[in-house]
Parts: C-alpha cells; sequence; structure tokens
C-alpha cells in the first residue's frame, strides 16, 4: 500500500477537527491527494449506523451493543473507503479509529481493553495508522468547551455518549494515554490545552518529518 | 434463571414459523407464560439493525460488517429481552440465534466458524439455548419453497440474504448439519422435508420430554 494513514484521537471538545482540517489544506496545497473522513460513519451503512449509536433515544443501548456497532461500521469504513484510498496513494485522514473504541469502550464503559482490541482487529482486518495525533486535553477543558458548544448553538444538545458523567470521561482520557505510552512509534501525545497555531505547528513539523521518511 | 430458552433454526423455507407458531399456540393453551422472538431484531434498535442488514439495497455491505451487526443485534436482544424473561420464568422460543449466525456468516460467507462463534460468545454473554430445534430440508427445497412464496407475494422481492447463490445455501446447511453433529445434547435436527403434523408431532414430544426434565 503506498498512501499514508493518519488518525486523530481525543475527546470532543480537544480540537480535533481544526486540526485534521488544518493538515488537510496545507496537504492539499502541497497538491497531495487527501481524503478526510470520521468515524463512526464514512460509508452509506456507517453514517447509519452512526445515527443509530449516538442518538440521544438510544438511552437504554447495552455496551456490548455499542462495541459491536462501531466496530461494524468501522469494518465497511475500513474495506469500502479507507484501504482502495490508500491502495491509490492518497492521505487518509480519519477523525477517530481503533484507539477511540479502546479508550472510550474499553478503558471508558470499564469493558476488557483487549476484548475491545480484538474484536476491532477482526473489524479492520489489521489494519494500522501510520500516525496516530492525539490530542490530550484535562477532561475539565473538554468538557467546558462542549458545553459551551452546546449552549451557543441554539437548540442543539449533547449526544448519547457526551451526556455521560464526569467519571467516564477521566476513564477514557486515561485509556487515551495508556495507548499513547504503549505505543510512542505510532502515537504522538500532543498538548492540546494551547493555542490552535502551537497545535499545528507540531503536528505539521512531526508529518513533515513522517513524509520524508516515507519517500 | 427458572425459564426455558428455546430456538429454532434452519433456512427460510424450511418451516420455521410455521413449526413456532403451533408450539407457542400449544404452550398458551397449557398456561405457560410465551414470549416469540426472531433474530435479527427482536427490539427496536434490533430491528433497525435488521432492516440495515437484510436490505437489498446494501449490496455493498462488506462480510465482516455483516457478522458484527448480527452480532449487535445480538448483544441487545440478549439482554433488552431474552435474559429479563428468562429470569421472569417465562419460555422464550427466538427464530434463529447463534448457530444461524455461524452456519450463515461462518460456513456461508467462507469465515472461520470459531472466529464467528467468539465474537457471538462476547455479543451473548455465553447465553445458550436449552433446546434448538434445527429443521433441515435440502437447499433446494427451502429455494423452490421461497421463490414461490415471493412469487404469490405479489410485488415481494427476495431480501439480501435470500439473493445470494445456491452453493451459499447448500455451505449454510452443511454448516446447520455440522453443529448438530457437534452438539446433539442440545440440538434436535428434524428432518423437514414431511408434513407440518409430523414435524409437529416430533418437536412437541421432544419438548414434552425437556420440560419433565425441568421439572
Amino acid at each position: 500500500m503506498k498512501g499514508l494513514f493518519i488518525t486523530f484521537e481525543g475527546p470532543d471538545g480537544s480540537g480535533k477537527t481544526t486540526q485534521m482540517k488544518l493538515l488537510g489544506e496545507r496537504l492539499a496545497s502541497m497538491g497531495a491527494d487527501v481524503v478526510r473522513t470520521r468515524e463512526p460513519g464514512g460509508t452509506p451503512i456507517g453514517d447509519r449506523l452512526r445515527e443509530i449509536v449516538l442518538s440521544p433515544d438510544n438511552g437504554e443501548m447495552m455496551d456490548e451493543t455499542e462495541i459491536l456497532l462501531y466496530a461494524a461500521s468501522r469494518a465497511q469504513h475500513v474495506r469500502e473507503v479507507i484501504v482502495p484510498a490508500l491502495e491509490r496513494g492518497k492521505v487518509v485522514i480519519c477523525d477517530r479509529f481503533v484507539d477511540a473504541s479502546i479508550a472510550y469502550q474499553g478503558y471508558g464503559l470499564g469493558r476488557d481493553p483487549e476484548e475491545v482490541a480484538r474484536i476491532n482487529r477482526f473489524a479492520t482486518g489489521g489494519l494500522r495508522p501510520h500516525r496516530t495525533y492525539l490530542l490530550d486535553v484535562p477532561a475539565a477543558v473538554s468538557r467546558e468547551r462542549l458545553l459551551s458548544r452546546a449552549l451557543a448553538a441554539s437548540g442543539a444538545g449533547l449526544d448519547r455518549i457526551e451526556q455521560k458523567e464526569r467519571e467516564y470521561h477521566e476513564r477514557v482520557r486515561d485509556g487515551f494515554l495508556l495507548i499513547a505510552k504503549a505505543e510512542p512509534q505510532r502515537v504522538m501525545l500532543i498538548d492540546a490545552n494551547r493555542t490552535v497555531a502551537d497545535i499545528a505547528a507540531d503536528i505539521h513539523a512531526d508529518f513533515d518529518r513522517l513524509l520524508q521518511q516515507q519517500q
């Protein structure tokens, strides 16, 4: 496979979307062929699953159901979008991937992270990102950003995952930090409690090194 | 758990629905508290997944996606419907369960049946039926019944699974037969190429013995 597979991880309110956009624009201006995508979703089937898994109406959803639905959406996304794009030499920038499932559904929900990882290896066929940018902020900061955003957007509330309690989000953050510690070669841990420009500078410098290594 | 968990397995066109109905009616007339349910589906979330997994519009669905979606629907069904009913002492009669996934998605799609079984153990938390009635007919017979039914129903066509080729359905049947061979204590293999009354007589006689053993 000739392409580059980059994922962004971190809680909602960590600035992931902004940073994905900045990296994507920079790459496009360099003439790179960029595919930006996200999970859950990224395919017609995945978007229908995203709607089910995030709907606040589905509060009775069991943990096991949630874990399997994210994995199902991912299985489709990998084979329908990500792998074909990589095979055509594109740079795929994906908002969340397996690490998010291990952090949210493993550590967050208190399920065995290795079991979540195993189900996801089946889902992805073993595909792993070349680089993962993990935007880390204290849970209090990302919660505050999220709540401000929800208040600002007239009528828009928090989705089912966002509504979960503070301790859950602390466990998720700790899970992400454990993943970064276990795989320092792949995962770049970024202090996201800084300005957009400072964060982007770190990511772009790292990405340039990665591109040079690939060539 | 005080209840009884009974599943019916076999291809579409094997007479499952008729036999489930007859057993359910007999139990109800005996004063038993019966819950009839089906997979995929059986819950509000599961019904939405059923719609996605069976829709002929989703022809591009990957095998891994299909396997994980059936498991997700099952995880919800077990915890929201089946286990609570069994805990209240009810008889749960379910149209398809884990064996169907192993036969259709394992043997039928040519995926490792043990891998499908492992994902389903996660989905079910290890719940197993007390008895499974496997209605066996040659693939040609069930296909012929299905096609006749589709022709008779004005406008109704075959769903995504039903549309698959003949060899697939042969592999599914062989898979079911292997499951029955591996677990003769749980799975009762029934020649369903006979009259409705003959098949019902076998099932009801076996079920009576099962009830006596439980008491």
